[in-house]
């Protein structure tokens, strides 16, 4: 498939790898096609990697990862809404609030009663926003099996059940078996999981190493 | 141990039958002396059970609980200060806004920058505020081991070391083993337990029976 992957970050780099790494096509959109971390990156790959702007990246992709960071992610989404129009965009950003120093904490109007991924999926009507896999460090994004054998829980939400379908088969590919994905229903979901992030600084803060959140019932 | 706990509604039902099985002596406080569930409570048990205003459980207790709806916590606290001055209360409050519709969010100036446990703590600079079990449902709290075993986690957080010891030792007995107690530090960590609610309604909501959450690591 044609993936396209915004954002140049640990996290985006995650998952431009596995997808390559499983056979995708991938172009990295970064603010200009000029960014070294997207060149290196494509060069240590085969020609299923590629880099461009933010715009071609989203041209190119069927699919389209939101690995923007929180604060710039609806202003760059936005900018290229005409290339994704129709299209599926799978939103891992959480709207950390970088202007404030420790401890973090989220941008006041995308936090309790909106959330980023709401306020994408309103700026961007036809573009189908499922939210996932934002409540993990990146390296058990795209490897959930490195932590106790995967037996730990991802979240999706989004208010287009095929196009959650799609993202759970993409899931699936990444390694996330069914039984771990729990979905939260519609977008609105977004403002629980993006909430974690401040259990989650503190659960980092209290114990070493990798650790992930699973609901147990 | 004599100990008393403010509000009467299922999280407080819970907390003292289980104090009171323990051989615990237990007050229950409500806002007048009055309060019909109180009263049916106390009948239901032996000498170990009482009930009175929030005032004479607060004086009453060694230790205290703070089972009262989040939206009214700061001010009754406040108003018996004096006779919680240097003991331990443990707040297992939500700062639900119940002024707004579903979905159910926090009071805004209780999250994200700060927290009902934070509030709390600044209110009453003499009391040991230790934020704990406020991530579960109510029958999980006082009986973890119905669910899976126990295997699930209660955090905990506060700024008094001493405190937190001895309200482990109290979730100990109240069957919390030791390893799924995680210490998130000081009472800031209420930010991020307090803001696990908005995850916990879209788990409601997507499960069914009781959960809980765990740390895998």
């Amino acid at each position: 498939m044609k993936i396209g992957v915004l954002g140049t970050g640990a996290v985006g780099t995650a998952i431009n790898s596995k997808l390559i790494e499983l056979g995708h096509q991938v172009m990295i959109g970064s603010r200009d096609n000029t960014n070294e971390k997207a060149i290196e990156f494509v060069d240590k790959f085969d020609s299923n990697a590629s880099s461009g702007t933010f715009e071609e990246a989203a041209s190119f992709g069927e699919i389209i990862f939101n690995c923007i960071k929180g604060e710039f992610a609806v202003a760059v989404l936005k900018s290229v809404e005409n290339s994704i129009q129709n299209k599926i965009l799978i939103d891992i950003s959480i709207p950390v609030d970088t202007s404030k120093g420790a401890p973090l904490s989220l941008i006041p109007e995308l936090c309790n009663t909106n959330s980023l991924g709401e306020e994408i999926q309103k700026n961007l009507p036809d573009t189908k926003v499922v939210k996932t896999l934002n409540t993990m460090w990146s390296t058990l994004m795209t490897a959930p099996g490195t932590l106790k054998n995967g037996d730990h829980t991802n979240f999706i939400c989004g208010n287009d059940d095929e196009a959650k379908a799609t993202v759970k088969s993409l899931l699936n590919e990444i390694g996330w078996k069914d039984e771990t994905i729990l979905d939260l229903g519609d977008i609105v979901g977004s403002r629980g999981t993006e909430a974690t992030v401040l259990l989650w600084l503190r659960i980092w803060g209290a114990t070493i190493g990798t650790f992930s959140l699973k609901v147990v019932n």
